[in-house]
């Protein structure tokens, strides 16, 4: 039996929940989870904000753990392997996008907490194809949020091949962004945070950034006209998105992370006149975990986080809800 | 004195018109104009659509013609040589984007009939950097109208690195997307257009498409789902730019040519799943435009022309603003 917290209902609170995972797939390991990050997207699931969610349901996409078991034709992975575990926990390994090494992009890939259980719970399942080691020197405590936040930042510098030289802007120092300034300042960007609050404006410049502008100060969004070559927006709220692609420069791009649900209002001659585009992307590819970790490690780079006994799980979500932590909260699960 | 066409007034008449172009600048060129094209922005200048037309307004900017003077700094081109003119008619040529190659993007730019005299005239004068030599054996009845229309839908081929096995849509088979389909073809690309009228159809087939979609069919826009690399939309009207996004593969675009004055309304979601992009260009670098006139000539593609003598502009426009011309409308100026 796996001992996991589950809400039973939309909003629900989290329970002891204990459910029988049956025999262990061929091709998949079990996790026994040290830690699990919890991320925006656990809370728009248990309010099934999405209209995807089933119930019992528990939550957890971001975790960081040990091999404990492996399925018969899995070559990968020793039980006692400390790995991590992120938004996908299988892939369909046949299509296109698999084969070429896009499995974030699989069409049948499933979600780690969507009709299946997520990682608030001593131990997790999945595919071991979605199962990514942990470098030695990246520890466990601050793992589990690479897996989803991290990865989603990350990506896009990846498969946008970003040079160094390149002007940067992230909108948002949250859970995401946080993370976006150190990766991009490792990249060797020049990295610039939008944000409103001072006191942010102060942590982006400690976590890397080399310039901030204060977001509602629509002269400063003017004077940086034409200034950056990619935007990162970590915000999943409607902003003057308009406003933003003007501080584009020739070739630019505004690449949003954040689940916004209401459509964009875009400006087609805002993106002619300078080639400009808008884009979207999910997560990142196991491979691209892999490189991002590796990368991680060497440049010390680690979300910062709240940690909480899994015991304190609605604390810990309350605290996401309507606090304002600095940056992930985290699980203490096992050990 | 350059004896032109003008209109006086928004929506007015084209009547002659002398003017008087004053000493040839040291860097520029007199091109004695054998043909123009019109193209449709010559149509939203001459109503001034986009409250920036200057009166007497001389249009045209799809000149093909022969070198009749060089400014005194001019050395690529002499007197008697081969040319054509588009959009733009000077570029800055020491901003960043020119100096990288994209004079096409420069924020300095002029246009050809933006606050200057166009192409519906014995003679027009340009920067000679912006002005390309014809090859050989491109003729140049049709040659006028690959200089805007033309480098239009090529550039995205080029700029996004458009590779022989994409598979890729047009929307909309007119001026601009009779010419996109025969450069994809020779591209070596599977070709879609998407129209909604029988005859170009048929139409679409000849010029080279393999397959042609009922863009109005909704059922077939469903089967459609994740099938094209590339989608180029080459109408001016708004559509439902989130149901042909969602006939976009992974890492799909589409690129809209036309200049669509109502914001497009764009679901982030449906980019996210497949990160996609969404993005516009205007026409193409004078390099661009040259490698372009080559493959034109190679592979013997040509805008397929309805030629007018200039004495009869107003019936030329005419028949641009109310007829279905196939599929560009040149008027033959000297020889």
């Amino acid at each position: 039996m796996i001992k996991a917290y589950a809400a039973l209902e939309a909003g629900g609170e989290l329970r002891s929940y204990e459910y029988d995972p049956g025999p262990l797939g061929a091709h998949d390991v079990e996790i026994a989870v040290e830690y699990c990050g919890i991320c925006h997207s656990d809370l728009s699931m248990l309010n099934n904000e999405w209209g995807i969610t089933q119930y019992p349901f528990v939550p957890g996409h971001e975790v960081a753990g040990r091999i404990s078991a492996v399925g018969e034709h899995v070559k990968k992975f020793n039980v006692g392997d400390r790995v991590g575990l992120g938004w996908h926990s299988s892939y369909c390994l046949d299509c296109g996008t698999c084969m070429e090494g896009d499995h974030n992009l699989c069409r049948s890939a499933q979600g780690t907490i969507v009709g299946r259980h997520g990682g608030f719970a001593d131990k997790v399942r999945a595919q071991a194809a979605s199962v990514v080691a942990l470098p030695d020197d990246l520890s466990s405590e601050s793992a589990g949020p690479l897996f989803c936040g991290g990865i989603t930042v990350y990506n896009p510098m990846v498969q946008f091949e970003l040079k160094p030289t390149a002007k940067v802007a992230v909108i948002g120092i949250g859970g995401l962004g946080h993370m976006a300034v150190q990766f991009l300042n490792a990249w060797g960007c020049e990295v610039t945070a939008f944000t409103s609050s001072e006191a942010k404006r102060t942590e982006a410049l400690d976590l890397g950034a080399h310039h901030t502008l204060d977001s509602r100060d629509k002269s400063a969004l003017k004077e940086a006209a034409g200034r950056f070559d990619l935007i990162l927006s970590t915000v999943n709220v409607t902003l003057d998105w308009n406003g933003y692609i003007s501080t584009l420069k020739p070739k630019g791009r505004l690449h949003l992370l954040g689940a916004v649900l209401e459509p964009m209002s875009i400006s087609v001659m805002a993106l002619m006149g300078g080639q400009r585009s808008v884009s979207s992307s999910p997560v990142g590819s196991p491979a691209t975990i892999a490189q991002m970790l590796e990368f991680a490690a060497r440049h010390s780079i680690a979300p910062q986080v709240e940690v909480f006994d899994i015991a304190d799980v609605n604390k810990a979500i309350e605290r996401l809800e309507n606090g304002s932590p600095r940056y992930r909260v985290v699980l203490k699960v096992g050990s």
